[in-house]
């Protein structure tokens, strides 16, 4: 299978780079008869949007969402739903310097290497803007399944996090530019970002993500486990470093005694160490999973590095970016979640055959 | 597609479980006309048998890998490469007071949601034992890419770790055994697991994995990256709740001017934070990343749960159990590491048509 | 994806080849819950095994399947299913003169173009004793559908095939050894493969197909559409040439006024030139499709060939072969007819997603 | 996999329908560095346009092809190839009337049965509208194999067909409206359609396909078979009711000694009853197949159906539709065939690993 595909049952699969045309996909596999927001599909996209505060990149892109099939007097046919998305604001001229040029920790030099051709404007495919494809494919996944709530939200900039016993109310995080449900904490993530823009300088964080109203068996052992799934699609997305679910790491340095999630009557864990998956699948308690990020690569500074020449050159952000990723990757973690579990969903779907054959069996 | 095949061109499916006749699997997609050394196949499942030292469980299996198609006079035939591991140890009759139960933290009560039917002997198909045919396979998988090596090792036992900077001999890991290639943590290690055992109690762990020899392109934008794809192989095996990449988490921590890796001529990176990978494809440096594992769930201990009706029971472990999962977890993991290569190694092969063309055209 | 893996939703792969330990398979995505006859699955393999009337070739084997894993107390456990049959009455040293020599219409010198690598014994891989593998597969999807009928049965045999109006009673093609459901003809086509037996030679043949108890809304446009998945299905079988679906080949030489199916209150249609789906979705009508087989390639008799050196050889069949296939292929085009609509019935749980999804918002 | 994508390593997926914006799809897989020629996937879209001659539909459609992504400069980037066609002569008020009527040997009911909603204008996606998506991508498929040649044309009209032993000039087949490369025949069909049309009643026919400079060695035993591939590649288009390879249903007919095709020094066989596959890969000689076309559905004259309140309506085409579907079908068997191709060449490439390996080895 090709690299732009994602799903299995419901399968996105995109196209487009930071400049150029268009971006865009196709959602493949998506139920009939399904009522589409289309509306709180474009909202999903604002929120990725460029240039929405400060403290993001002053690019500015539209991001209005055209669907172009698969749904027809407000309800989907079963067919693919093909969408697109303009790039009306992308300055190819402040990349002109850059082509031929490897940038430092930036996926340059890998396309080169790999494809021996690559469109050097705004890293090309390589760029995060891939990203607003599969928030609007996100927010369709969403209204296929309206029993669940994703929140994502931002739980560390650099050194500080949220203090381990806060408190969170998840839907404030909106009422902030960086996405943190504790409004103390928000104001110094904010101070922070704003300090390293100064300096030309960025920083990593981590996203956080609960998932509440989830049925438990979702999840395809062994090795489409549904932890494995939303591993694979948090490290799809550009600038992650890491996955961890429930305990996570932390999970290493404990003992069975302390770690096990004791089942009580009613079958309600007494702990949530194993973050909402047992086995591959859920168990019907909420999903929480953290997704480390690294510090964004363009920095606005001299760093070292070379041409396809190998020939020694210094390198400087120009262009429009942001000084850290994570309050924008909030909605890009969502998306991705939400086609992470439309996928198994329908994978799911299969398991109730044989009460299903059994009723077919009875009435000829 | 089912949950129990793995790869895109390289394709392995397993099946089995802890108790029942055999396990195995199929690998297709293997190219035609390699060389295979059985018995290093069978050295590779040799590391991760039970009962190997004092330290893991007491379950006496041989393990004795059977191919039963594929390889013909020694060469592979480039059709599917079968092959089997009998159960002989299998001690049904430890299970039969968990029949009806949910062992807490197991995956006895996700199967039950999910397929209204399991086996209770020994985990059934959620067992650990499941992951002998990742073994097998990915010791075929090695032999496909003889250019590099892959070393896992144990980083961490509970609360101990490697220090920062000791130099590591990463052959040396196999003169103890937990695996750890410096000597003086891995005293340490096994004595907190022997303590942990004594107690009744167990412990979890982290394993690290370095990747020498890797090409440059290797990965499949904008999904299917590698690094994507290896936490999604990391995250299907038992156990495990976190994966990160080079830096990791801690880039999270970080500044962009201290994590972004600079290129030299020759181009090799100053630094590799990024840990192999760049925008999901190799860069030729060494690949670098870390996996986690909780503490077993098997407690020799009493513990609270309920039964499929409902009902308050109490749990403890009888049968052969690992006190600490991951000195046998480090076959496991350069296991999924190498079917993971592999089939990328295939993959990237489209990635030099035009020059083929090319060639073939102008020779008609 | 590898080749040797049939199916979406409900995949099999198998291995294995004509001489060799063993052949099997495991069929993955199979429903929890379903209980299994296996006699039933062995009652399906003998009524394609050799050696079960004078007409089919003498090997002998027992084709004994053995189920290694996936079903626990006489009920699937929705993990995967693995079975395997020994290869016991192989005679390899009947194939000993082949090694290097290209038998003409075999698969013996594509192998080695494609593989450069092969075993000569029996065909390998390409022999069709490959495909009792699937007979076993489609024997358990058909206990996923007990609703429905498929009996295919022997049209044609070389020039002589079934009057177009003969009334057919389908299950008596059991009763004599070439499977054709009218007496006369089955004598004909008898003596037709006796009398060409004498001679060294062979005949080709068509199978019939016809499928009952349908629903109404299988198959997944535009590419997946249930003709054309069972094409390919029928296409993958050895020896066969060609497929055509309902009216087939004779469509095109009608007219649209000729050749609509008028569609009648209680929406059955007044005639089915269709063959049981439109727009590549069944409309609940009986399935029908035909399936040509060539003649066997394996003569009694001198033949000219060259070998891998490209020298110049005579080639004759010593072995035990088929002088006319499609008898015994009759439950090898049921099996994959089986398959394939036991995926899309499957694929097509997904079809009525609203509705649930309407019932579970309404309940929280 | 859901069912609008078609490929496994070189992947097209389609969207769009009769009326609605646009029509398109994304090509996956594509290598990079190969040099694409747009106006070449614009000549092959203006074959299939309607409107081209006075024996096809007269509606008018520019279907100006538009790439948004994948090519720079000239050249692929290895990244997804998104193309768009728009619908500018759609007249949706031509099928008011169809509104929740089922026209008979149409989707209509099928894709009402199956999604429960359904685009009642022009059919939908269940058009042959759709296959335009298939000839841009098969156009650009074509370019990353020079090397071959694909000629489809017209071998059958209704009753007429070219005479078995007339000489073929493929490329004369453009000389002329109905595609066939035999003049005399040409007419005759020509006069068929218009006599057809007159009657307001419509043709089936036959498109065959030759394929010339196929390497050896292409298609993957044992599901995807070159020939497995192809048959389900032509049963997915539109009105397709069989297919063929090589001798096809004549094999039925043959003896072993009449159809085996002897092989002679220099590796070129005696005859080609094959078509060019054997054991399902290439054999390096030509392919060659037919693909049965019923007659068009749409009659402009009174037929007899239910609505989809089950009440009997009577029917009777507006619209501007093909008394014949074949002629503008060739290209689209074409495209076809390249898609099939191209993905299989892609695939092969893994069959030379073992070379490749042993050279990278012995370079350290």
């Amino acid at each position: 299978m090709a690299g732009n595909t994602f799903g299995s049952h419901l399968q996105l699969t995109t196209f487009g780079a930071s400049h150029g045309a268009a971006l865009g996909g196709i959602l493949d596999g998506f139920p009939a008869g399904i009522s589409i927001d289309t509306a709180a599909v474009q909202r999903a996209v604002d929120r990725r949007r460029p240039g929405q505060s400060k403290i993001t990149t002053q690019r500015k892109e539209g991001d209005q969402v055209q669907i172009l099939s698969g749904i027809f007097e407000g309800k989907t046919l079963g067919t693919p739903i093909a969408f697109q998305i303009g790039n009306t604001d992308a300055k190819s001229k402040d990349y002109d310097h850059l082509r031929g040029v490897y940038r430092p920790s930036h996926a340059d030099r890998t396309y080169q290497l790999k494809y021996g051709h690559r469109d050097h404007r705004g890293g090309g495919r390589a760029s995060a803007r891939e990203t607003v494809c599969r928030v609007v494919a996100g927010a369709l996944a969403a209204q296929l399944m309206p029993f669940l709530e994703v929140n994502a939200y931002v739980s560390a900039v650099g050194e500080a996090e949220i203090p381990p016993d806060a408190a969170l109310n998840l839907a404030s995080r909106e009422d902030n530019p960086v996405r943190c449900p504790h409004a103390a904490t928000a104001q110094r993530f904010e101070e922070l970002i704003r300090a390293a823009r100064k300096e030309g300088d960025t920083l990593g964080g981590i996203v956080s993500c609960q998932v509440t109203g989830l049925q438990a068996g979702w999840g395809e052992p062994v090795f489409a486990k549904l932890d494995a799934e939303l591993a694979r699609a948090m490290l799809s997305i550009n600038a992650t470093k890491g996955f961890e679910l429930g305990s996570g790491f932390a999970a290493s340095r404990m003992r069975g005694s302390q770690h096990n999630d004791g089942i009580r009557p009613g079958q309600k864990n007494a702990t949530n160490h194993a973050g909402g998956i047992e086995g591959g699948i859920t168990n019907g308690e909420d999903l929480f999973f953290r997704v480390a990020f690294k510090p964004v690569a363009t920095l606005l500074r001299d760093q070292q590095s070379v041409n396809q020449a190998d020939e020694p050159v210094t390198v400087k952000g120009k262009g429009r970016h942001d000084p850290c990723v994570v309050p924008r990757a909030v909605p890009i973690v969502e998306a991705m979640t939400y086609l992470t579990l439309a996928d198994h969903f329908l994978r799911s779907h299969t398991d109730r055959i044989a009460q299903i054959n059994r009723s077919q069996n009875s009435t000829p």
